[in-house]
């Protein structure tokens, strides 16, 4: 293992570590396996980073609190990194960003911080494809990225169950106690003294009842309303989860016990990654934030008339959410193969979440970086749903706009949009795409022009696209791609060949972000007022960004945007859930459509988080396991600890 | 905080830590806030650890390998902690181990390492009470302990659930698709070409299939029973689980789904620590121990006649689980809050399992303490339970049986056996507790005599009782059951007053451990050998251990007994899953009862963790949360990020 050690702008001291390229390039594990981490405290003595929990030699809690980044003039450049419209299998978008980080930051030598999403366990055990990064543009260790990282995920299946628990336990107990007795038992005596708790005392300020009140002072009626949150059990709208690809437990009946008889009710668990409280970890600013987000949550609707939002706050169970989550807080170091910084933090789903990595781990990182460096945050999904959501969920909160977008598009997407036979995971890549085919290719890149068209003229930011080279395109079509991406109105468009080269094959591209960065006077903007009504804004996002002609609404749509207007929701942002493989709602539709009717079946809010999620569809939130899964090749050799088979 | 170095034999240079105590003793969140933990690097340097990953300042993964300590000149002395029949609120085992280790550790200044078990973070949440000791006898960070710790449970909860979920989409798949498409499916082509993987050459072989066969090769028969494990769908034993207290998870319908439609069958979820991987964690050796056990798992018989085990080496998923479980089955180093240190490791349930920490702990403390050193190892409920399952399935497993028993006694649950009225968890204590009462204790003493009948006559170990000091206990109550602890032969008997003041509190106690493992004689025995019976050795436990004149077996558990003893386990170790708060199977039948039958209603097998386990009667695997639940007392401050309410 060689290295070279770079003087960087801003203290930065990094030592960059050598690639060992191959070729033809083999597989993910095995380049990890040729290649050795740096000790995380090494980075983090060469990032200027001081706060920070060890866990292991390789990966770090960054302890800092999160910085005011709110002047430009006190952070580094900020660019995001999106994708057009892509195949069942990805075009590579993780990919991209590794490369251009390392790139950036051990090629260009400018301190530069990757800002990624933590992939669920899920898929990790089910259909393979890693969430790393691929080929000599990956972030290491990469099986604990994949596997258990620092425990994130499990501290929020553990919070978001315990809410569970905490709402049918008591809708159980309320249902067999009477008033006093339920009291007596939420207020008991202690060495002959009863009083409130700092919980209760909120719940009673929030009834309109004295929060200085003594116990015994309280009428029936406040002791009743006090006591019963009267858990309408029909209306309960959270779920349990889990991380892992469990199809059987999509839904299910609980509570059949012979000591809960009669409380039996459906219920189905989602995958951790779908619980609200990623999208609450990953749009908090800070831990206050996150308590008060918890606080927010609404998990159920209460019986009176008209029905009351019960919270976790009424629970008496936010307080314990948040120290469940105290450690989540805090985004994780880990390094690129090439031993640039990377910040791992949340990843909350693209659909009926809005798909992000944490504002938390990007403010961290436009700070370290400095006002010269620059600060790679990935979105899920296409541009129509991530980097929308970006703009409008994520940014709205956090305060910054991006001062660049990456879009990266692949040959084999646009063939696919260009009327390409369809792809689909495990079966084999058909020919027309492991072949030259300008024609196809010309018919798709209404794909990326639909793309390069919203984000230059509806968020108004600078955008520069990377072609990113698969080993079957021919120099003609990438050619071409590049030429119709400038004439559509980027930036720039570079051809990005890291996954075969690592940093160094991104150079380009990395010198055109650097480029745009620097001389960009487009400061962006947001698609909506917040202000808007619901509706306004699920119209204005599908009739620009998705190409729709007008917005229709389900009964049940109607009826529930009309009464979150009446819960004082309509001000929140509006997180639409749909496919990510059209621009439309229908995954079948490739190319740039118009003229849709765009439906929306469903609404639903996520008050904690902060946005109303609308339904264009069926949204799978617990996926399955394929007849012969990845962990079917998984193993580990006891003697060497090495991990067999992840990718 | 003031400190005090003693120079140790064996090399350890511990910086002991002085406490600050106050009288009236305050809360135990109190008194960890008023100490401050020394760096866990600091401790790992002062005991010659050099092995290890740090999880945050003050936790640490040690990653030596287990050594090798068969030979009694390689390691300490081995004492193990158990207790008397307790009353439902525990009598303060845990507080003695913690305690005797800090008087041994820091005030007398041997090397001594207390091992104890991870606590479930379902009653954290649910009934109040920490398993971190008590008073100025804790381990420190409390607030780590009892919540993430290292992410132990968590990886055990993914890697059950992982395996269930991998059973139910396995039969789904199994039902849905014919011979050949199955076997296409489990055995691709990739390039054209398709081959066997390693999991499934050890399936060809265990079928009498030659294992070196090319796919294309096997016969029509070969390829059905390659490719069908022929789950029995209603003879599936493996469960779900969950490390929070969710009563509506007892019983539940899972596969309602519209897409898994007519699969949909009874299933429970089981707090995580029941899960049959925690036992195999704590029987474990080392990694491949833990790999070799997975695989041998029995999830579910097949449909076969006879039916077959299928284990989750047949699932193919073995691996990926012990992947999981890579982390886990290190243990976790933090101290005292004298400065002593403490492995913490595994929580296997005390009925359904056998309620030990691990091997692995045991094993790696017996070598760092050095043969001057001490090993204080606790097991779960009392003496008949906990003590038995330690020497006749820890202790087999590991190969060592202690130097010296300590039994930890309390007046008050003396008393309760001595005919005092009921003890209930939440209720105000009764006054026959809070006063001396001389009558009730003396009737109370047969409970204690029969424990210290069994240690020194079927165990054949030296015992020396800790009568653990309630502040309401008078001096001639304890005189009393030191002068009776004495005459029914135990070795010595202390009164331990360390929760009031720490390791000086247990000095007596300490030295006497010490004299006792000093001059030992008594070499200890195994109940039973493993080559009887099942039923001879159920008959052996509960005839000697807990009074039994006889053993009554219901139909159900005669059955699979035999089909126990048909499909090979007759030799395993029985585990006896019976109430702790009776020598017998009834828990309200108290003092040493004799002449009773011992009913076994049930037999079950984990042939991972490597023993069967009678029922006898029912046992509650996942428990509820009260009306108020401990989490409504418990918050963070954002600020300072300290936890309040927590114990």
């Amino acid at each position: 293992m060689q290295s070279n050690s770079n003087l960087l702008k801003n203290g930065w001291k990094l030592e960059c570590l050598k690639l060992n390229k191959v070729k033809p390039v083999p597989s993910d594990i095995e380049i990890v396996r040729a290649h050795k981490c740096k000790p995380i405290a090494q980075l983090a003595n060469e990032i200027n980073l001081d706060k920070y929990d060890l866990y292991g030699q390789y990966k770090a809690k960054v302890t800092m609190q999160t910085p005011d980044v709110s002047d430009p003039s006190s952070r580094g450049k900020y660019v995001v990194v999106t994708g057009i419209t892509p195949t069942p299998l990805g075009e590579g978008k993780s990919t991209t960003t590794i490369g251009l980080a390392q790139s950036i930051g051990a090629i260009i030598g400018k301190n530069c911080f990757a800002c990624i999403r933590q992939p669920s366990q899920g898929p990790t055990f089910g259909i393979k494809g890693g969430a790393a990064g691929g080929g000599y543009s990956q972030v290491m260790p990469m099986e604990d990225f994949n596997l258990h990282l620092t425990g994130d995920i499990h501290a929020i299946t553990a919070a978001n169950n315990l809410i569970a628990a905490a709402i049918d336990a008591r809708a159980f107990h309320e249902t067999t106690q009477s008033d006093q007795a339920l009291f007596n038992r939420l207020v008991p005596f202690k060495h002959g003294k009863r009083e409130f708790n700092k919980i209760q005392k909120k719940r009673l300020e929030k009834l309109g009842i004295n929060p200085n009140a003594k116990p015994g002072d309280l009428l029936p009626e406040q002791v009743r309303d006090f006591s019963r949150l009267n858990i309408d059990t029909k209306a309960i709208i959270w779920h349990r989860v889990m991380d892992i690809n469990d199809r059987f437990l999509r839904k299910i009946t609980i509570g059949q016990g012979s000591n809960e008889k009669g409380f039996s009710r459906e219920e189905q668990f989602d995958i951790s990654v779908a619980s609200e409280l990623m999208a609450v970890l990953a749009l908090a600013n800070d831990l206050r934030d996150v308590r008060e987000r918890v606080g927010r949550i609404v998990v159920a609707q209460s019986r009176h008339d008209p029905p009351r939002a019960i919270t976790c706050e009424d629970l008496g169970v936010a307080g314990a959410v948040t120290v469940l989550l105290k450690d989540a807080v805090k985004p994780t170091l880990i390094q690129t193969l090439e031993g640039t910084p990377v910040l791992v933090h949340c990843g909350p789903f693209a659909n009926i979440a809005h798909g992000n990595s944490s504002i938390i781990a990007d403010k961290i990182a436009l700070k370290l970086v400095g006002t010269d460096g620059y600060v790679l945050t990935e979105c899920g999904f296409g541009a129509d749903v991530g980097l929308e959501k970006f703009i409008n969920i994520k940014c709205r909160t956090s305060g910054i706009l991006p001062d660049c977008v990456v879009i990266v598009a692949s040959v084999r997407a646009l063939k696919m949009h260009g009327g390409g036979p369809t792809v689909t995971p495990g079966a084999p890549i058909p020919k027309a795409y492991q072949e030259e085919n300008l024609e196809l290719l010309k018919n798709g890149l209404c794909n990326l022009k639909a793309h390069l068209h919203n984000i230059t003229q509806h968020f108004q930011l600078p955008v520069v696209v990377a072609i990113n080279r698969f080993t079957s395109d021919t120099e003609a079509e990438l050619q071409l791609v590049r030429k119709e991406a400038l004439a559509a109105g980027a930036t720039d468009a570079c051809i990005a060949d890291n996954w075969a080269q690592g940093g160094e094959g991104a150079i380009d591209l990395a010198n055109a972000v650097i480029r745009t960065c620097e001389k960009n006077s487009m400061t962006g903007r947001y698609l909506y007022d917040e202000r808007l009504s619901i509706k306004q804004k699920i119209e204005r996002i599908a009739c620009t960004i998705y190409g729709a002609e007008s917005v229709e609404y389900s009964e049940v749509a109607d009826d529930k945007i009309k009464r979150f207007e009446a819960f004082g929701y309509s001000k929140l942002p509006v997180c639409i859930a749909k496919t990510h493989l059209s621009l439309s709602h229908d995954p079948n539709i490739k190319g740039a459509p118009s003229g849709f009717r765009f439906p929306i079946i469903d609404i639903r809010v996520a008050a904690g988080a902060g946005f109303v999620y609308p339904l264009a569809g069926t949204i799978q939130t617990m996926p399955g396991l394929p007849t012969r899964p990845a962990f079917y090749d998984i193993d580990i050799d006891p003697d060497t600890e090495e991990i067999e088979g992840l990718f």
